[in-house]
């Protein structure tokens, strides 16, 4: 069994990434918009701009009060996406119930959408036409190559059918020429879906949820889950006894989570290059 | 087994529609830019204008010159998209090489977009939020609608991902809860993923795909295929030994055909409900 390691990636790939952006003529800049005072969302914006600064990036973080309204937010977004030094602009979920998070997501220039959230980027994505595509399957994608695990003919169990997580890697699997089965809550016998696939991606936050029974031998797994539980963070896949019958598993956490991080400050990169037809 | 026929649907629901449209207190209006004199081309366009006109719709028919440029396209959309009088702008597919076909797709107006084409009603859909989604995936989920055919939870097995057909329709399923798995080209055995679902699409355009020993007794078959040879019609699914084993099956003609026709016009309906947020 081999561990594919996410935190490896990022240390490999951060100062290669450093290098390309240390040669352009221009200084990157991502922009985060945070509304409310969320635990999570306030750890998650630390960890983008402690990365972003590593890079040389200007970082700007506006946090709006919990009771904003949307065209307060929306004008800020247009200031954004006129302003020629902000190359990435991520609007940080949750948004609270009065917020149309939709409305705002899309008010974000696509060719700035670094989340990939967009319906113009998300519509891209399903028809494989170039795209700021969302970090997390992104990531997936570029840890599978790395470790050089073969996609194409392969039969891919998706469980989750998030718009963050799991259908853009449904999309990114079939593009990529592998047969996808998507599953989520209301799947009848997940284990039907995932004992007899080569790659399971599980991405349903809940800490332990695939078991050893559930997968074949020699398969690849790929654990987006995180869930914190008495201060220990665990994983949607029950680690210990799914890792002794794989070929490959990422690791909770250092696994997906360190290629998430990586790929938005990539897709902030890419962006600038799209936006420049570089 | 009961033949899902999509026919006798659109008998029925024509007039339902013709009745909604009657009490609008304005015609409504679709325009199909068509370029070249495609064989193929000339059929389809001369349907649609028949149940438009049928329908009491305005119809507009451009054909460009086979050598047209994308600006000259680009600039006949902008009319049509500030022309009040037409609600559903169709681009007649294929396209000359010369042209770029999804610059030309995505320059008309979301909102008028009734083929569902474009990227916004693509990403639209990934995302389950209201759109105008492409009609022969909306018509399969309408007839199996019409035969109460419950599809959450039930194993769906798309085999084909065109933009079109396959991608979509698997979008759809996977929004209406089903688990849906996406065969194509490259799927290594198909017969593996279409032997144990409980629903399998194909739209393949191969006559004779599917074959009785890639289906289970009961399930439910939707041929999206038309493939003429020696001057009969053929579908994707070999109609006399699988329509044995089967509890439902769309023939063809008369089973998917005659919905997206149907949907066609539908979506010129509800673009015009969406356009004025009726």
């Amino acid at each position: 069994m081999i561990e594919l390691k996410g935190k490896e990636y990022q240390q490999k790939y951060m100062p290669i990434l450093k290098d390309k952006i240390s040669k352009l003529d221009k200084q990157l800049g991502l922009a985060v918009i945070q509304v409310g005072n969320d635990e999570a969302s306030n750890v998650y914006v630390k960890q983008k701009e402690k990365k972003a600064l590593e890079l040389g990036y200007k970082f700007v973080h506006k946090v709006f009060e919990e009771d904003v309204d949307n065209e307060t937010v929306i004008n800020y977004i247009n200031e954004l996406n006129n302003d020629d030094s902000i190359d990435g602009i991520i609007v940080q979920m949750p948004l609270p119930e009065q917020l149309d998070a939709a409305l705002i997501q899309n008010s974000v220039n696509p060719l700035k959408d670094v989340d990939g959230l967009s319906y113009t980027n998300g519509g891209k994505l399903e028809q494989n036409h170039p795209s700021l595509i969302p970090c997390t399957p992104k990531g997936i994608m570029a840890l599978l190559d790395e470790y050089n695990i073969d996609v194409e003919g392969k039969n891919v169990t998706v469980v989750g059918r998030s718009i963050l997580v799991g259908k853009p890697t449904a999309l990114l699997f079939t593009n990529r020429n592998a047969t996808v089965t998507l599953c989520h809550s209301k799947t009848k016998d997940v284990k039907e879906h995932t004992k007899n696939a080569d790659i399971v991606v599980v991405a349903v936050g809940i800490a332990g949820f695939l078991t050893e029974d559930m997968v074949k031998d020699g398969a690849v797994v790929v654990d987006v889950g995180i869930s914190r539980i008495d201060g220990k963070l665990y994983g949607d896949v029950d680690f210990e006894n799914v890792s002794k019958k794989v070929s490959y598993i990422t690791p909770v956490p250092g696994g997906v989570g360190p290629m998430t991080v990586y790929e938005l400050m990539n897709n902030v990169y890419e962006a600038y290059l799209l936006r420049n037809n570089l």
